[in-house]
């Protein structure tokens, strides 16, 4: 992007008066220069089957260019007209709980052809009506895809035909894999195949996830190649991820791989919301940030963020831009608001936007204006910023679908609703944001890994001898990793490996354990690490590490009448690297001394001036090689600062300070330097 | 009625063993003057279709009135026969969760025709075969009417039509007023109309509740004409009505408008279940009487309520006795017990009568014998006796079902299960009754309005412009209005109001909101109110008052880093009458305080002499014109009482009491004052 | 059993490389002399429909042969092969949740003719090719059976008919016996029989309930009979029950009569698993065991418990063997884990084996070597050992059945998923366990119960008259009876008794009681027991229990405002014997007290030299007829003990002990006395 978009999603069609030109006044006035449209409002589009009418969209195109606001047009298809579900019930998605009802967005079957033949036409007309529009900028393909539960005979047949062809068709061998005799499932003719929604076969459940994910993928691929048949060249395509929901953005999705599916698109985009008020602590903007950016090494569009909507999330003053500037930090291009104006009917009038349902200027509005502001005048320094960090946390949706299906906490098997593996990868996510250590997101099979000094890898349960080995020659070759308990435990196929474990990384780690064990009572000693008996205490799972060799460190070690001899951390130079392991769930006080006696111990720069949380640190270099430093107070006490930076000027203020100089940041606070030394 | 009447449930039909002589003698032992029989057992009066055998009906007919005990005949139509459900199984109703099954009572289809055919046969024979005879006093038309969930396709059809008539068949007026266009759930053919039970349109999902409300006034009234047909003039025609249950009645049901569905009665019938023991306070027994008595101004039949029932309703000594008088007191004319014996057998075993299982008499029994005893003693001057309330409660089931969609508590959205909206009702509700203030309760369209100095109008969420210009009206003519949050934010339709909050009623408030949010550690200040720190916490919602102008009083403010500017409750002179706002959940103690400072301010009339929870006091009129003052102590403690009322005589004992005079009242003890100056 | 059996289950089919050779030195070198296999794994062995391969089972008793192991054959019957649930839909059970899908095991119909057809076809097949290897010592039909909630039609046609026949076709009979009048519920026709799964009579429910279970014992009867046709003379037919699972074994199954079910049996096999580590008591061990145990007065397999299995059951040092000598004590004949080798696919891959994943010797392993080298030293003297115990516990499905639908715990009715029968049935066993008072286990109307000097009856709530007669014949004769609160309260059908409760044993506990509470801020007060404050609190229910005549003992009255002149807990002298009734749940300590009272003024006669747990005492009578006495530590302390027991040796250790010496046992320790005077 040449500058920076600040934008909002809006829906002509919802509101309660014609306003369409006292909106533009409003949105001008806030600096507002991009809108998003059109993406849940297919009935609107084509109120019957094959009638069609662009004009609401077509209006807007030409209102929002005469006064420069560009457009994002979004394919609508997420949401479909009641008419089709009520013609074609076959486009609704069959599920392990049945065929869904119409009425909620999100219950059709993406693999429908009835739905596919429907979707296109929608597709093809609305980019056939507005694509060359000179107000459009870009496009959205769907929203939020993932695939719906659907897992219906036509999906399940093509599932078996996939795995035949991965197992060339040798049911022995699937068999063997994925130790079907177990309570007698084996599988000797491919025509015999069982239910998978039913399924109690962990590999074989998995699989299916996985193959379901790849139907995200393909759907998105496909949209994208219709988008391309219309868009002209400076147009770009991109669509709206979103994270696993624990009524915020929470963690990696089980149904979607952002990695892959984000391949065939221009930019990623995606929609980040987050805890507010007292609660807001930025973690979830910086989190789904590094992940949007990692996707594609590049800028990223947040096309949704809150603006008011919960109750628990209307921004105290200053907070609406302390995490616009945040979203900037970790290299948005765009920060987009759901919505423009609160909704007067239907579902979510709870969730209000930018304008409250009055539809009138008010205090969140006001705050916009002045980022708006402010992105009109930093935007030649701050678009197209790069990031360039040294660590990265690697993150695998088998590992996810694998501890859903084996967790480690509470004593229920079977697949578990609440995603275990994310409070994991939150836990370290979250404790390196607050040592001000910015990562990149990735996938452990990514060949980029090799660009990192230290790799962080939280429950990496589910992954090949391949993958492992690859990790193993990175610390050979002086790279460092730091694992979780129960990574490498399993390979792909979710087999437990039957060596001595964590097998293929063992040697890296130097120690092993066969035993694990719930923890009752239990707390941490350590010789290395300053512990604080409360901190100390290990909960849900442990694993009796032993070491096997002297020259294996123990950094950590079991306190319990009959454990105390095992190890709980341990660290291991192996080749010109070394390996960290940690046999159970810290606590996040644990966790970070244990980081940063790793980040000392192998000399990791980084250059956060010792700032911690609730002080964020974020670096980038502008597109003219300047370096950035954003500085933010996350905490309603305003705080001294020693400028942990080369002396530069403070782009919001355009006052100049000195390396060292102490400054005095404002509850939630924000502060940009640049320097022209990168 | 001309007497008290006290009275059971009677089912010869559960009994183990005859003794039909030996419970009648019982029965007026203990001064039973009424039975209810025949509502729950269709089955022993119709073994097989078309087979009709009343003989266990006509001689409980024959021997009840050999012993002057009158009997209420209740059409047996809200448990089906099984042989009806195997025959013919279109009866039971189809819900969201499928074709009810079997089994259980009320999960029949009150539109099916089959169903219909053969309860108008079942009614026509009973009433024929019984309803000249001398024992029968009165009808009850079935029993604890609800709609069960019932939205088979013709429910829906017949919906659809009705929505077309309502809207004059135009499907664009529709949309835009249901805000139809959100997640491209436009409706453009009435032929495309979604199932109901899976929309997210709260707009359409409440006008299907309340279309659903309606089909069981419909019923009821087709029955009450079905039983014209058959009464004889001095025989009356009532329904057993129920409440919203949490294991006890707590408030308005969403499944029946009590008032419209009463109209074709000759008198309305209540069942009363409250919490027993040490959680006895008798709020329900006040709330559901000021219900029922409302609904056609009159005396009222409590045709259910506990003996002993559940281990933890078996009264202490004393209780049954103040719990009788309760219901007289809120002009009751019947208290009935279900029932008079407990069961032996299938479901309610646990429900115990006024017999025990050993059908002998017991304790409990023996305090009805005494209650009895002063019912027909006391029955000349309690019987008929009139009300003269000058505060009303505002209740709206729209504005329930609209709450269950759009909750202020938690974060979960979609339709709620526990109704929210009666909380807060009985949270306004039980101040008032704590404070010793008496109370109508009505509808906010009800014309009734006019006759009162104040209304009390929590959570008034869903409501008509015009409704809500009546109430300016009403205050602009000198009357006064409390409201809570979220009321007015919304019009019937569940549209929310653009005009800033609250809308219609904000130039009678003198204030308004554009934000909302959740509290976190905000407390109450105020300089007009007395709160004590821990009372005066804010939980769960909170709208950003401020004022219009320098009139409007602020009687509390929100204690928060941020939000302090805003006011929390308002109180506004507006032409002769006041309006009062609170903007957030209040505590017991401060919602007291609030009403206490309002009824002070504006000079209502309260003639409780002061007295307080425990000590109830309940005020009427006898048919005679005497002034009749009923104090109750709801404690396990006596208590002094300065006597709040004109000299007379206290009618349990005979004694004189000048007023001023100082008594004891026993624990859970009961008076009855009785003054010739009304 | 000639000699202790030490086993584990083994699963070649499920092993990820071929190790049979390895597997079979491992388990020799820890003295494992027998292992169970083949039930789980029919599609190993029939892969398509009339394909058989019993070349792994073939194999494996080969080699085990060689190696003097003996080998157990399972029918492989409760886990179907997937072409065979794909082929005939109908083997999967319809339940009141729909029809099964399959995956888990246990979802099939027990009575379906094609599921029979096939598994009989399975079994014959498996028999003919393996019963007569020399290294069968036995067979164990089926595993865990239970009726898995099939309802379907032909279930429900055939219980209807059951039920005509128990009735004599006498409808009248039926609708009286079952209150059916009730909600409507008459049957007068057969032929309109109602759906079972969804009725509300609870009569009703339980009968079918008593039918289901009668299906099991149905099953298992069918496949003993089929393996008696290949069996030969020298080997024993098994079953391998289950109790009620709380993650762990934890009391008597709804679904399954283990007395009744185990007739056809030579050998009762149960599997006990039980809490570990910190939360390790035994109390499972002995319930489990002495139910099994007592069903055929004679020593018993447990074919499967825990070696390492979850997180939190991994043993600490000395549990293993502790466990082990504790079902050795009850008066097993086999101790077997489930698993030799931990699961490295599908679901139980977190149950580890003795072995873990890694498939090599570890802690827990080197524990089992110590055993099993224990066991065959012990062998000649602990093989085949007698009990005599003085108390019986009684215990009733009927019962258990009938306080899932009328629970005293809580306010919710109808069937209840959690089992409070066996909370009352575990509080009084496991104070009995503390108090080293060991017990038999029987059904009450066992004809057995006349050998026991005390019967212990908690919630005998539903069961006739006939055998709460004999209950009081054998108090007349001298015998002792325990009842808790609800026992006699309804007959075998739910009828709830309508004499003065307790009914017709009231006679023997002279006491009666018409009022039962919730209690609320209730304590109890003695002047017999030594009551703690803390202790003696009340919960969930009590009634309210009058004497009925002076020598009627009050032991504890309550303590409240209302109701404190009624007794709790009453004794009575009744002909030669003795009855004590308790009318509300107490508490462990108030329990004890109770108990220990009655023992002492009965003067039973417990020989366990005033021990308490954790100490565990057991007492066991030799083949050859010595005296046996196991001394148990079951914590984590040492503790001292003085011997109560003629001098004799130790054991495990070889030294003498004169009785009266001062021992130490370690933590988790173990010691067993051998006196040859019996």
């Amino acid at each position: 992007m040449e500058k920076l978009l600040y934008g909002v999603a809006y829906y002509r069609e919802y509101l309660p008066e014609e306003r369409l030109d006292e909106d533009i006044r409003l949105m001008k006035a806030a600096g507002i220069n991009v809108v998003r449209i059109a993406e849940s409002t297919w009935s609107s589009y084509e109120p019957r089957d094959g009638e069609f009418d662009f004009s609401q969209v077509l209006t807007v195109l030409d209102r929002m260019h005469q006064h420069q606001i560009s457009v994002i047009i979004g394919t609508p298809t997420y949401a479909l007209p009641g008419w089709l579900a009520k013609k074609h019930p076959s486009v609704m998605a069959e599920t392990p709980q049945g065929v869904n009802k119409y009425g909620h967005r999100q219950k059709m079957d993406i693999t429908s052809p009835v739905y596919l033949f429907y979707a296109e036409r929608i597709i093809r007309r609305l980019l056939a009506a507005t694509a060359r529009h000179p107000a459009v900028i870009g496009f959205q393909v769907d929203n939020e895809t993932k695939y719906y539960d659907t897992c219906g005979s036509h999906v399940q047949r093509d599932f078996v035909q996939h795995l035949k062809q991965q197992f060339a068709g040798d049911t022995d061998k699937l068999n063997a894999e994925f130790g079907l005799d177990y309570w007698s499932n084996r599988i000797d003719d491919w025509e015999d195949f069982p239910p998978l929604e039913s399924t109690i076969n962990a590999s074989l459940g998995a699989a299916f996830q996985r193959y379901q994910r790849e139907l995200v993928s393909q759907f998105l691929c496909w949209q994208v190649r219709l988008v391309h048949e219309y868009r002209l060249p400076q147009q770009f395509v991109t669509h709206n991820f979103d994270f696993e929901w624990r009524t915020w953005s929470f963690g990696v999705r089980g149904e979607v791989d952002h990695f892959v599916a984000s391949r065939p698109l221009d930019i990623t985009g995606v929609d980040i919301y987050h805890p507010g008020q007292h609660a807001l602590t930025g973690a979830e903007i910086a989190f789904c940030g590094d992940i949007a950016r990692t996707t594609k090494d590049n800028n990223y569009l947040v096309l949704e963020t809150q603006a008011q909507a919960f109750k628990n999330w209307t921004p105290y003053p200053g907070q609406l831009r302390l995490q616009a500037f945040s979203h900037i930090a970790s290299g948005a291009a765009m920060v987009g608001y759901w919505h423009w104006h609160s909704l007067h009917n239907s579902y979510e009038t709870y969730w209000k936007g930018l304008l409250s349902h009055d539809l009138q200027p008010n205090p969140v509005y006001h705050e916009a204006q002045q980022i708006g502001q402010q992105f009109a005048c930093l935007s030649p320094t701050l678009a197209g910023l790069k990031k360039c960090n040294h660590v990265a946390l690697l993150v695998s949706n088998d590992s996810l679908t694998a501890i859903d299906w084996h967790p480690y906490q509470g004593h229920q098997f079977g697949r578990h609703k609440q995603h275990q593996y994310n409070d994991q990868v939150r836990s370290y996510y979250d404790a390196l944001y607050r040592l001000n250590i910015e990562v990149d997101v990735l996938c452990v099979d990514d060949p980029r890994v090799n660009r990192y000094q230290l790799l962080i890898a939280p429950l990496l349960y589910a992954v090949s001898d391949q993958s492992l080995q690859r990790l193993n020659q990175f610390v050979e070759q002086g790279g460092h990793v730091l694992y979780s308990f129960k990574s490498g435990f399993a390979n792909q196929h979710l087999k437990v490996r039957h060596q001595r474990q964590p097998a293929v990384i063992r040697e890296t780690i130097g120690a092993s354990y066969q035993l694990f064990v719930e923890p009752h009572e239990v707390t941490l000693q350590s010789d290395v690490l300053q512990l604080d008996g409360e901190d100390a205490v290990v909960t849900d799972w442990m694993e009796l590490l032993e070491t096997d060799g002297a020259d294996t460190e123990i950094w950590a070690r079991y306190q319990h009448p009959y454990w105390d001899q095992y190890a709980a951390v341990v660290h291991h130079q192996y080749g010109a690297g070394t390996a960290t392991y940690i046999g159970c769930p810290l606590t996040a006080g644990v966790l970070s001394g244990v980081i940063t006696h790793l980040t000392r111990r192998i000399e990791l720069t980084i250059d956060n001036g010792g700032l911690r949380f609730p002080l964020v640190v974020k670096r980038a270099i502008s597109r003219t090689g300047s370096a950035l430093l954003f500085l933010f107070n996350y905490s309603a006490q305003s705080q001294e600062v020693t400028l942990p930076f080369a002396g530069g000027h403070e782009l919001l203020t355009g006052s100049r300070f000195a390396q060292g100089s102490v400054l005095t940041l404002p509850d939630w606070g924000v502060a940009i330097f640049e320097s022209e030394t990168a």
